[in-house]
């Protein structure tokens, strides 16, 4: 059977995937589920009909998320994941000396259909370091009573569940639980798409944190353009080594400065 | 009338664009041409059914290419651009004080084509500086007689009309019609999608030119991932700045050295 998926990008962009085999496909309380093998970018976990993350190139989009904050603080041993079910931000954090993860995941269907389907990532959540909550995070960070060094803001597109997680109160709320040189870094789409929202997240987390930049990648499978993400920091803390760079495929050394150097158009976002 | 525009970029990968309206089509001496207004991306030069370039986000192609050569030789004078009927590079390439830029396109009709239809790129070709040749550029750079401070290879993908412009006995002759500090750039593709290609140009070009790296940027109209290109060179010459920065919208001068930081993915290509 040629089995093809139709992913929405804009009104005027589709892609087209070619399905070896369609995997798995359920309705949680909070969105519709799928697995597939695509013939080009292998298991891929797929939510509310756009792609989340693929076995050949989650990688980039998760080294990038994960190590970038973790390198810019000294020493990170508490850290706090926000979304990211799929377990592939948490496999890279546990890449770093931390002492304890927490996820913090609304859909635990996620977290089991990734368990069973997507076990090269999500069998990190089984480490003992991690402690998963299923729970919405705008009500998990106004009430935490913990401290976090770094947190990782690990969402789906701004629509459906994700939406709230984009907001200035949610920033406001994770800046009251982050440590005294705590970090955050959240995933803000293309900067194509999405200019409205990634100039909104920088006006919100101006008002909030001392340090705000942008920095970016190229995720092939977040097909049209290049992906972004943000970095606030509460002190100027040193930037630290990674402890192994030769476990990463996309992140380097050098890769860390070249991804807060963005083109001119970019850039040109917060001038506007 | 709903009306989109397929387009193949592997076997199990396809992207349809929505299409305002399609402006032209014929088919020339050497491949099929069209014209079509995108509705994400405007104007756009489709040959072979294939995107070349589009009026929303050329210039990221067109900078990267002409301004990172340009701009690593103290005073590049006379530059031949080997394809790029569209007018593209050449527009580009007038933005810095050559003397003279001969375009070699071997198809006359993409130049007439362009000229109608993408006269915010073609324009450039009426340049007094500018002197066209509608001939193949594997049998130009066999025998000319110049000289040339920079040559840059603006090709499309290497099937049809283009194979022969990624050979070793090709680069060879451009380094035979370079003066002493002279400079060779060339669009290389997808890091992803291209890796043999990648690999056998730097094999060829490390035989030929004592400096080989390959540099990279996002084409978000090249769809799935990042498009690379190689830059070879004779001699070590000091690199300048750009003189008017502010007319660029991808180009930066910080850009420069980030284009030359390769994730670890792509690093890798070289040392299999």
């Amino acid at each position: 059977m040629d089995l093809w998926f139709n992913e929405r990008e804009t009104d005027n962009i589709r892609v087209q995937w070619k399905v070896v085999r369609h995997l798995y496909s359920s309705v949680s309380k909070f969105q519709r589920i799928d697995v597939v093998d695509l013939a080009e970018f292998g298991r891929t976990l797929v939510l509310d009909g756009i792609i989340q993350t693929t076995y050949t190139d989650e990688f980039i989009y998760h080294e990038m998320l994960a190590h970038v904050p973790l390198v810019s603080i000294p020493e990170p041993r508490r850290v706090l994941v926000i979304g990211g079910g799929d377990g592939g931000t948490v496999r890279q954090v546990l890449k770093h000396p931390v002492e304890r993860v927490d996820l913090v995941e609304i859909d635990g269907e996620v977290i089991r259909v990734s368990k069973e389907f997507l076990p090269r990532l999500a069998s990190a959540l089984n480490d003992p370091r991690v402690c998963i909550h299923v729970e919405d995070a705008i009500e998990y960070v106004k009430s935490c009573p913990e401290k976090y060094d770094c947190v990782l803001v690990d969402s789906s597109d701004p629509v459906g569940p994700a939406v709230g997680l984009f907001s200035g109160e949610f920033f406001r709320n994770i800046a009251g639980i982050l440590s005294t040189d705590g970090i955050l870094a959240a995933q803000t789409e293309s900067p194509l798409f999405n200019k409205a929202l990634i100039k909104g997240v920088f006006t919100q987390l101006k008002g909030v944190f001392p340090q705000t930049s942008f920095y970016w990648c190229n995720v092939p499978s977040y097909s049209i353009g290049p992906w972004s993400f943000v970095l606030a920091k509460k002190t100027d803390s040193p930037r630290v080594a990674l402890r192994n760079p030769e476990h990463c495929r996309y992140y380097t050394e050098e890769i860390y400065q070249a991804a807060f150097t963005l083109p001119g158009y970019f850039k040109a976002l917060f001038k506007e």
